[in-house]
């Protein structure tokens, strides 16, 4: 069925959207101005940073908002009527988005991105927000995990195969080449978003010639760059032994850049390989790891003295193996109320971490200016303007006794407006860009809190007004409850 | 940029392909018929069986393979000489395509697909085909498994948001509608599949009338069935009496399906709820849960006599939160030689499970007349006939000397026929009767395999023919090796 009907991403939403739209509009409130907070409750992989991703296709998506004639058509025979089919044709975005960039250090409790726009719009647009920015947040997240632990070695993005559906495959291969991948295998994903490819051959190949050697000759024939897979039938006895013959019978005529290794031992395997290589007078080949590699795994070869230099990651990468999803919300913060006036909103919980912090909010990076460090990341209420105060009251927004007093500071906006009033306004950088924003940006962060295990937490903290107004909504809230008892 | 260009779904491949096949073109062997099995070596989730997904979208892309001008294009940039160019412009699938039906119960070391194409096309399409059923058939097996707890309950797909990205969003939820799921909250996907959709309303709707008991009402007035979510403010003292209030108050114009819970402790919430309700007057009000739930949380919840009766899944299905990828290959298993012969291949490892079975396979489930059940499945070489045979003998590829004979069986072939030379010979059957497939196939397989947990392994045998080919093979290849030493 896919693929025959035009399938624009309007219906890209759960039902529930289109419900409490009708109810809206049939109440008369649907273009009432609500905001919204996206935002994850708690760090992915136990990390001490997360990466932003996902704005680029949420800008797409929402230029293109707009329900079409077979949208339209399939809400019918779900029975809604054609009054309110009539009002969903019509609908465009008006609204207004806020949102961090792309490459972005983030952490949980703090809005990756802020929309203030008609009830209705805002709803609709949840489900598939959430579903971007949760996955390439993740992916992003834990590529940047990875290149943190590479170092400068060569790092490849190779899980397509293994990638929840095309989608993951593509935009995955994107967040790792924004947190500091050197290229994808994916073509679709280098054609589409300008990212480097790589990639020689598989096993099959050499299957294909059932001689490892004649299939390693017949690659390096028509192609100058050659990294020769060895594990199809025995590394060290077969696979090094006939690379090292075709490097030497080709000698100039091929750039023999190295072997890969996709099984075994990859520790005791690179460095009888190494051996291999540099006797036989290679000592710049390089040695490829593939098969299942991760930051764990990486850390733990590079501790057992491995010789491999450039690292090929697949499903550990592309499905956030250890951890499938990034738990982001998207919360309702604040309506307007008949007069146009913004109210401030709050959900409670039980769970003290589930409460929302109600009200129109910014978020600043709170810069040491002599460290040239962040001190931690400060919520404001939208009338708020830290960068014109001397002195800043920061304190956790839990255990409220840990707090500083923080003078010579720079505090960096950390949304940028993307949409207003419906407008794109903003210029999406180029990939190269987006990839250089994050690396800088990692150096604002202290090296405790980048760590691979046990970081240190980072500050997220509210403004005291923000502070304070999120208690006295808790306090109003619960003494109702109270009343109902 | 996505979205800009013509874009096709060829180069959503592996780079190595398309250098491999360059080398295989330069060498003119590019057009020589390859035989490549699809199948995964470990059962997923520790599941005892597993259910194949992916046909419909893999048909799809077979269907609409061509390179695009853009394509072509992006290739030159990258350095492939307008010879091969040329060549690949004109590519289009004229192989054989065999597969298991969507639906259908599989196992590891089973061929689930079998391509027979030249091999250039074969190549071609591994990274798809493998990213395609990968997924879906993770996801079959996920929801197929949480379907064994729920039993006749209703069942209801909740995780786009939660997706890795906007494919596995749709494609994961019809893969859990075959797999026994009642509906999706997608609606895209519902457009797309014919799945029916559920949804009502989000804590957004009561945070936005800032009153419950006012939401409620409102969503009543316009919508007939009503499912009130109850726990934006507090459920039991807050939530539930408040959808009593409604329900009491509109009576017979609304239909008041019950309550969702989606936080706290869904075991004590739902058995408080369900005293309130029956108190109240409405026995037949459902409560449905959502909140991270998956088959070994709702084991949990019923063994603790929970009140819940209508289920919400999503993160830990979307995602298969606890395995998220499904490692099956694409492997090379014989090429045709120069007089058009095919010649079976290898390929070796030191883990003696990695090593393929080489030729052209069929598999056949083989059904016990007596008890209708199945007695294993079993892999033969092309030639053989298991139906023609009067008694088969099935032992384990590994230790043999678990075997038995059996007599009086049907061998039913799990493969049919979806593409022959190039043309589409399968009618996709429509969801429904998918989805009614694997319920029937389920019957087959004794309760033994498919219980939660510690599953009894299920048989995959080679016929004799195929196990003493994949042995000689074995040795043909080690004593090759040997010799280089």
């Amino acid at each position: 069925m896919f693929l025959r009907e035009d399938d624009s991403l309007m219906l890209h939403t759960d039902l529930y959207q289109i419900n409490m739209g009708e109810t809206y509009w049939f109440d008369g409130i649907h273009e009432n101005t609500a905001v919204f907070d996206v935002y994850f409750r708690s760090m992915p992989f136990d990390s001490g940073y997360a990466v932003f991703a996902g704005l680029e296709r949420i800008i797409e998506y929402i230029k293109r908002l707009k329900f079409s004639e077979s949208d339209i058509d399939y809400l019918r025979e779900q029975g809604y009527q054609e009054d309110y089919l009539s009002y969903l044709k019509e609908l465009r975005f008006t609204g207004n988005i806020r949102s961090m960039r792309e490459g972005e250090i983030c952490f949980n409790n703090e809005p990756l991105l802020r929309v203030e726009a008609p009830l209705i719009q805002a709803q609709l647009i949840e489900t598939a927000v959430l579903n971007i920015v949760n996955f390439q947040t993740l992916i992003a997240t834990k590529a940047s995990r990875i290149k943190q632990v590479v170092k400068d070695e060569i790092l490849m993005e190779f899980g397509t195969r293994r990638a929840q559906e095309m989608d993951a495959a593509i935009w995955g291969a994107r967040a790792a080449y924004i947190a500091g991948f050197d290229s994808t295998s994916n073509v679709r994903a280098g054609k589409l978003f300008g990212i480097p490819i790589s990639g020689t051959h598989a096993h099959a190949m050499v299957q294909a010639y059932d001689d490892e050697y004649i299939a390693f000759k017949k690659y390096a024939e028509r192609h100058k760059d050659c990294v020769f897979l060895v594990d199809t039938f025995h590394t060290l006895k077969s696979g090094v032994p006939n690379a090292i013959r075709v490097a030497k019978e080709l000698g100039d005529t091929i750039n023999f850049v190295g072997i890969r290794l996709d099984s075994g031992d990859l520790s005791y395997l690179s460095k009888e390989a190494r051996k291999m290589l540099d006797e036989a007078g290679f000592p710049d080949a390089k040695i490829f790891a593939s098969n299942d590699l991760d930051e764990e795994t990486i850390i733990s070869l590079k501790q057992q003295g491995s010789k491999v230099t450039a690292w090929g990651i697949g499903t550990k990468l592309i499905t956030a193996y250890d951890q499938p999803a990034l738990g982001a919300v998207y919360k309702l913060v604040a309506i307007a109320d008949e007069n146009g006036v913004l109210q401030d909103r709050i959900k409670i919980s039980n769970n003290a971490e589930k409460v929302t912090t109600p009200g129109k909010k910014n978020v600043y990076r709170i810069i040491n200016n002599k460290t040239g460090k962040s001190e931690g990341d400060y919520i404001t209420l939208d009338h708020e303007d830290p960068a014109s105060e001397k002195e800043l009251n920061m304190f956790h927004p839990i255990f409220t006794y840990k707090k500083k007093r923080v003078k010579n500071f720079t505090a960096k906006d950390l949304h940028v407006d993307i949409f207003k009033e419906g407008e794109l306004v903003y210029t999406t950088p180029d990939l190269e860009e987006i990839a250089a924003y994050h690396q800088d940006n990692l150096e604002l962060i202290w090296e405790e809190t980048k760590r691979y295990l046990n970081p240190q937490e980072y500050p997220v903290d509210l403004s005291t007004a923000c502070w304070n107004n999120k208690n006295d909504k808790i306090h109003e809230v619960s003494s109702k409850v109270e009343d109902v008892e």
